[in-house]
């Protein structure tokens, strides 16, 4: 079965960090992969633009954009930004309508958003709630219905800046390790926020070896974790 | 990889309800496995036979081993019973070292056991907490230490009676369609316990139409609901 | 004291499955009942009318509300339905306004919803929080207020389909044995989602195993498990 | 039916502070009640007796038996002391089989204990661990079993010192309005702890007035507050 | 460092009987405080004023001003409503970015404002919500962004009147002994709730007797209890 | 006040990547501390050691010996080996006694040890669990009692290898950047765990860089993170 993976992200960023070594994984086995972001992440995320003198929301969308969409193509991703606007993001009809379209369009089979919980952020739990409600709107609920809908997709949640004040546990760990260099190139291509390469390589290295811990699995170096929001259904153990 | 799994009850029949299919399906796929009962159950689960006059605890014992040997059977399982005692099982080190004796000597890649809670059964804690113990003196810390050690296996815990008062989120569900038949025919051997026949026949169905939906699996018609306790580390969502 | 039970489900069809054995029982005792339906479900859970050919959105509601109407008056009870929409259900004031207006027409001592987490339905979830709100509002905050106010009734959580993955943990089983007849006639009234019915037998039926193992009450043949959200004042254990 | 309610403490005046309006109540509608301590607490809860010059442990037991023995007849109780020793108390084989004896004998359809979580003391999680398990052992899994067993009486915890940090939810509140005076005695013969009296009479009205907010039963003046720890079994809501 | 409080209650009179100490605490050592209410209270918890033939709500809400300021006056804090409106308290844009305005103009590094839960309140859990989400919005996500933003200041909980059920663990408790008489002022000034005062006075007691064995801190006679909601940075345990 | 601070693990190198930062803080800033290794670790945690051919048990726990007691000196603690044993280590009373006898000659007003919960690790629990009843019953549970107690001292938790799955939810982070090269000079020290050091040290950058977000502390360059398990109890917030 091919993999259609949809990562959806507050801001423009938010992707590379936390998911770009899946989203290569996915798309170096065959499968394709589609990145949402809400918003550019204009104003709460955009600081180091801003010193910029004369700088202009316009432009900084625009750079955003452009950082974005090269480290989207890193890790071989169409890049979408809905532009919605953050600090506040806000879950409204239209908002839920944008996404409710590109479920239907794209016809994900996973998707990877942020963890619901976040006292850090105003903007990561909204995001959550929105893909949530998105994604049972567009699949239904299991039963025939009055619109057309799509097979429900896989539910993932990424792993956030402070894991445990987030009440997030991962009970899943990718193996990063074949795609780490496209990640790393994903990473450089975010320069505005370049203080965090080293924070989130750092991360992949650890999440390593609590992966190779867990599982016995010896040669894997670089890992991301998630949480994945419904069971497993398997033909074995 | 072949797949070695180990079941422990804390009596003879806990397996037949709650890992049949799971077995069977191991088994069924090229798997070997192997049950461990921790006692017979002679004293708290074999009311039936107590009802016969002039009953011995030789007799409940043999009756009850031949009844579990040959469910094993129909699953394609060896069975063994530790006889260690039952209402209560205790945690004794004699009880943990013949644990840890069947780790190391079967080196199972899959143990599945009872739920760490039940406010309805003394053993079944107390099982649990052994087989935990055991697996991890038998496999070392993830490092190497100082004598012989078997790599961990996965560690899953079956479905206890009433799954929600004992704290039981099943994440995963085991398609045990292909070999129900096995299931119902070690189900059939457990006489003194027949009233459970059509209670976890049903519940499979119940699972399945569960899987179904959290899948959309279609063909799931019986399913096995556990739940695995540590992280999946896997080379894509 | 007479009982006057209020009922709440998002879609016309929800009190069927999950309450009617419980309504049945206030019923045949003596006191009254009365079902809201927020929505008729005419979008999210009426796949099988929109399979025939011309069909209108008029007709659905039409063929709902005879259903949930006939089904209703199995068990005793009035049935109203609000027609917010579905898929998605929001709270908007309006739709709490509604609600206030039935607390307070009804002036229930009991009302039973749907549990505040369902993964796997966008409409549920704002169901509950709309029943809490408009309690909350219809009740005031346990002090004299500005505006009148009914007596607080008893807030109950109705079962939904996976237990397990809404964190439903249920803390009373309601013995609806004498009244079992009534609620398979309040589910043959549900043509359309016809294959429910023998799932929530099933379910019935496993229920009253459990509560016959918690109670020692042998003869309760059938149950429906919900969650009382506030404690029990008694004069005596 | 009549109650027999056996209220289980680690200490002497376990039971005074925290169960004898919930005993008096028993006993005035009828029911009878026996309390079981575990230990004198003649090492970790008698600091006062122990200032005294030339104080044995024999005379502090005998002073800590007569005052428990004088608050159980003030709420109508029988009282026994296993005198297992506190600090720490142990739950051995031996210790168990006393309470399993107790089971046996008193044959009670309510048994009161301690929380299972206490940080500030090391008795009370023991003795709550000791009852669970006598329960679970004098009354079989739920199905006819080789040994002579009791009916499963309800289980409860009662309130601890410090209920947030002992994870206790108070699912029962009992209105001790009318055997208040009862409870005052009660505590009157607890000479060596009498620092506490006014701390569990504020308690008493402090709960009361929850038990009003939840209930809006206007006339409850004291009240105590239990967890109930298995799911209510009602024939009608 | 002076310290600058903030505490924000849904209605005019719950800082009073929730923080009073803590607010007299922190402008007896230097710092200053300011009150914010997000409402008079004038619907759901002025009962007794309407009680008062020809009342009005102009007219209630004077009182309650006034009352408000004098109790505010006794801990040395400035009081200042919103007006936003009661029985709904809504979470509007326009109220969050009033909300945003008293952050940025007073630059708090202390914020107490209520618990997120309250099954027995429609507004206080929507007050508790605003402020995080205001909180955020005032001071970015801790990276530079592009507009004005504030430190980030500490965020409390205080305590709800049924704290199990609000599932509200105190992990601060505040000594108030030294200005417990300005927290009496204050209660003396609420005359329309004047019933709370008793109430109030014996919890601070009552939580004083667990800060004592908490701590061993032997002077504490009278406390409130909070919950801080982000870890402690230290410079040594 | 002085600070003496008590570190106890269930290996002899346990405090060295968990706590070596926070005991150098300690002493420091004038405390004392005390370092109790219940263990050798020389069994489960001496694979290195025991690669070597003829190795003898005396001889690994010799050189874990000296290796803990230079980590020790490098951050100015004393340290003590009980050598109870490991894989596994038992709670048996000799053992509590033993700990019990450190309590009281220590006097700490700090403790510091094991995360009760680890599923990696057999020893670390029941180690968490031996200090949480020795501290207990070395300090009576807050009321004078029969035997010589000393005051109860914080308990804190250090961090566990896989905090998320061990349900660790730090609390406080201690920044231990004036004191990191003691903790890196007790880290060379560890030399048969040495493939630990570079996961430690990025684990206190980490740590760090949480502790920032959190307080705005914009020098804290390296942290250990904590949980404390009682209320802070102050004097103002």
């Amino acid at each position: 079965m091919t993999k259609n993976i949809l990562v959806v992200g507050a801001h423009s960023a938010d992707f590379v960090w936390r998911a770009a070594g899946t989203i290569a994984t996915v798309t170096s086995q065959g499968g394709s992969a589609r990145v949402i972001a809400l918003s550019y992440g204009e104003r709460g995320e955009s600081g180091e633009l801003w010193k910029e003198p004369n700088q202009t929301v316009e432009n900084v969308k625009r750079i955003r954009y452009e950082e974005a969409k090269t480290a989207a193509e890193a890790v071989g991703a169409e890049f979408i930004c809905l532009d919605l606007g953050d600090y506040p993001l806000d879950m409204t009809d239209f908002a839920v309508d944008q996404l409710i379209g590109v479920f239907q369009d794209f016809a994900p089979n996973i998707v990877l958003t942020h963890n619901p919980i976040d006292p850090f952020n105003p903007d990561h739990p909204v995001a959550s709630q929105m893909v949530q409600k998105a994604r049972l709107l567009a699949t239904g609920a299991g039963v025939d219905s009055a619109f057309s809908r799509i097979t429900p997709p896989d539910l993932y949640f990424f792993e956030p800046h402070q894991p445990e004040l987030c009440d997030f546990k991962p009970n899943v760990f990718v193996d990063i390790t074949p795609v780490m260099e496209k990640k790393i190139k994903a990473m450089d291509a975010m320069k505005a926020q370049g203080y965090l390469h080293q924070y989130y390589s750092e991360l992949a290295s650890r999440r390593a070896n609590h992966a190779r811990r867990i599982s016995g699995m010896a040669n894997v170096k670089f890992a991301e974790a998630h949480v994945r929001t419904l069971p497993w259904v398997v033909t074995g153990l």
